[in-house]
């Protein structure tokens, strides 16, 4: 049987050692929103990201002109980890994962002994971080799978209600970033609806999207896998979580996750990694105005900075590469610089 | 490999024996339109299915009271053949596979002397009638796979837009519903989403979705097949349609890709066959006010009659069961008559 995944495993494998190493350690926020500023994005400097944003929107939303979008095709798609939130040191539903194991346990204590379930209540995070990709697997499967639909939600509101980020000690739907949040609320000011396009679990980012982002679950194109239909002892109907994987939303998924879900090719999309280019790339490869952005970590002290481009640290949890800013600068993809495009990077 | 087909060919095999014995007849479309006339659904007479749609309506859409539906939650799907448009004698996609043929061999002058593109170019109706289930897949394959997204688009664009139903010498996007237009029309402007559930193919669906019935493709959820990614000869993006099925949205498909594409249970279903039952019910199964409906083909002058119920001829192209009919007096579905509630069939 072929578990599915809701991430890129291969990258995750390496940087469950960051989670291992975690110690809470708080850092100040320094971001100064800037909300009393005039504009529609304000807190973003001036510069080149912020202005063709600007540009886009006014040129495809003024009437008679020629790079006018109509109304039904604007749309625009964000991928999420590393875009629209923190990514580091360790996607937040891996978090999620391993830590619905003690519960999945206690509903089955036959797993008790069992690895990889044995290790990961050992609570040995060297030890968790050193599990074979097989048991990674077995992991988000136990974790993913074989509840119902309602019972997912309700377990995945539950986490994310309490759980916090051990840096900034706060719920993970906090560390949502501004600047991108204003993107999101001019855009749709402007008539563009706005799509999540995720390698994440399209469920469990559907739990949050509307209260994080205004995006409802609808919007949401993420990593699925299939359900069943069937019904429960009283006979009432339900929907099981299948570990069948419909769609794995990286790399050339994610346009065929678009075309699936959206059947609209985008006009506007923003990424942050190589999971994120062809995305990009069928998004411009479009007729008419096109706006494509890559969000650059290279904001150590008021977040994180990793990508080889500019010299930083290299990561494989939304790995910016050479190549990929190499393409980005062939194809006029705009590269945003958290730390000089940014006035704040959170929320008050 | 197991060929993807856009329907339940199970039930398509017997009544391609309907497009061999078809002739162009005429036929009077006798409906009277009654645009003038006050309220929200004017091709409806006043009977038990208008009133429990304006009853749903109000019971949902006004606060502070017990029963109402915020707006992001007011979400109504309906079913396509024979709920929102003409279904006999055959789907209309199966006659636009059937007519692709040509088009197909043309590209492809080494099908000529195969079967079943052989027979299907004889013109012999009889013959084609006569093709075996695994024939009837090759045909859907090669017809709705193995193109771009664009080409297909394209392709089907065109025939729409000249192809005639035969009876009323009408193009098919013409043969719409009225009444069932006033409902979308309806539900929309008390703040309802309306999407199409549908066992047809969910591309060949979205090329005509908004033009036919204001629902963009983003709001069409049918049965699809997976795409590929791949670049063409001058590195531009593509995606290629692929024979390999990802949703069959029939039966217990119906809730399953409601999960995978919308992510939430709609609170209105409306339905007309078999097919649509397990949404009906999933729809039910919510908490709080829901509209369940079915439309019944009891009206052979001005439309079809089919379905055992209250001794109709049987069909097996979108088949009302007496046992659907039970259930739905059982579990308070209302049945729409084609005859009895509908003041006219069809827009003037």
């Amino acid at each position: 049987m072929r578990v599915f995944h809701h991430f890129e495993l291969s990258r995750c494998r390496l940087f469950l050692t960051f989670v291992a190493m975690l110690a809470p350690i708080t850092v100040a926020c320094s971001g100064l929103t800037a909300r009393a500023q005039d504009g529609p994005l304000p807190s973003w400097n001036d510069g080149t990201a912020k202005q063709a944003i600007v540009e886009f929107v006014t040129a495809t939303t003024k009437e008679g002109s020629a790079t006018f979008v109509p109304p039904g095709e604007r749309i625009a798609t964000f991928d999420q980890d590393g875009t629209l939130w923190v990514e580091h040191p360790m996607y937040s539903q891996v978090i999620y994962c391993l830590e619905r194991v003690p519960a999945v346990v206690a509903a089955k204590p036959e797993l008790k002994e069992v690895e990889p379930f044995k290790t990961v209540l050992s609570g040995d995070r060297e030890a968790i971080a050193r599990l074979p990709m097989a048991d990674l697997e077995k992991i988000l499967a136990a974790t993913l799978t074989g509840m119902t639909v309602d019972q997912f939600n309700a377990e995945a509101a539950k986490w994310l209600a309490t759980a916090k980020d051990p840096r900034w000690r706060r719920p993970y739907t906090e560390l949502t970033y501004q600047p991108m949040q204003e993107v999101l609320g001019y855009l749709r000011a402007n008539g563009y609806k706005t799509y999540i396009v995720t390698g994440g679990g399209q469920d469990f980012v559907r739990v949050y999207s509307e209260a994080a982002y205004g995006i409802p679950p609808e919007q949401v194109v993420g990593t699925a896998g299939g359900t069943t239909y069937g019904y429960d002892k009283d006979g009432k109907p339900t929907l099981t979580k299948d570990p069948k994987l419909l769609l794995n939303d990286n790399d050339a998924g994610k346009p065929e996750g678009i075309h699936l879900m959206i059947g609209r090719r985008p006009v506007a999309a923003f990424g942050n990694s190589t999971g994120d280019k062809q995305m990009l790339e069928y998004t411009e490869a479009g007729e008419g105005p096109r706006l494509a952005m890559l969000v650059l970590h290279d904001d150590a002290e008021r977040e994180y900075a990793y990508g080889p481009a500019q010299q930083l640290p290299e990561t494989k949890v939304g790995a910016f590469t050479q190549e990929l800013y190499d393409d980005a600068m062939k194809n006029g993809w705009v590269v945003i610089s958290m730390k000089k495009d940014w006035k704040s990077i959170f929320a008050d």
